[in-house]
């Protein structure tokens, strides 16, 4: 099931200098970075509990955000809901019909399973699932 | 000052598709929908407090969110931080250089008063500042 919003993720092209956008001009709490080898992104965390905000860029100038940001130049990337049950909501929604980007959940930022919704499923919009790891 | 996420807006070709998809599919809590005659859209509300999420869609087939379907089809439109001095926060934020699509705030949804940011702005990121009204 679905239980909340995990996070909004944000590409940006200048993660130094995004940042310091969110930090000093938009007064959020800078939690830190970490690069995400799985997704191939260096991830600035912006808490907002109990959501957050997530500045994604890619990590060594790979991966899917730097193809996103060729095109684009940065923008509002994806949204994340999190949910107490990835397998069950993964099953759920494909028996309606979505479509998914990988054929099942794996690892990603903060140790969570991850999977994201094809786009297409959802009008434009790229959603992911995440379930944090037991205990949290 | 910046004092929260308000609502993530995401603009849909299809509201009442879309809102069964937040519904039905993701499981959200629907809390209504709002013909927001100054921003040219009907609004689909889904709490997830302190945040929401928003599906907007145009209002009468006109205004900016027709103009992004026609473009894009669909997608994460813009992000709403709220704040408790938009004036105060508009002449901060001008004094650092950034752009704005309107002279001043002006009133939005839920007589808020209401801003964007230029996206050229933020990395192609569109950034609307809300100050709820006295009370709330």
């Amino acid at each position: 099931m679905i239980t909340g919003l995990d996070h909004i993720a944000v590409a940006v092209p200048d993660l130094e200098k995004a940042v310091k956008r969110f930090l000093e001009d938009f007064g959020l709490t800078y939690e830190g970075t970490e690069d995400v080898e799985s997704a191939k992104t260096s991830t600035a965390f912006f808490p907002l509990p109990p959501t957050s905000i997530e500045l994604v860029h890619p990590l060594n100038g790979e991966g899917p955000i730097a193809k996103y940001l060729e095109k684009k130049g940065g923008g509002l990337h994806h949204l994340c809901f999190r949910t107490d049950d990835i397998h069950a909501d993964v099953a759920r929604l494909k028996e309606k019909g979505y479509q998914f980007l990988a054929d099942a959940p794996s690892p990603g930022a903060h140790d969570c399973l991850v999977i994201f919704i094809h786009p297409k499923s959802c009008d434009g919009v790229l959603i992911e699932l995440s379930q944090p790891p037991a205990g949290h």
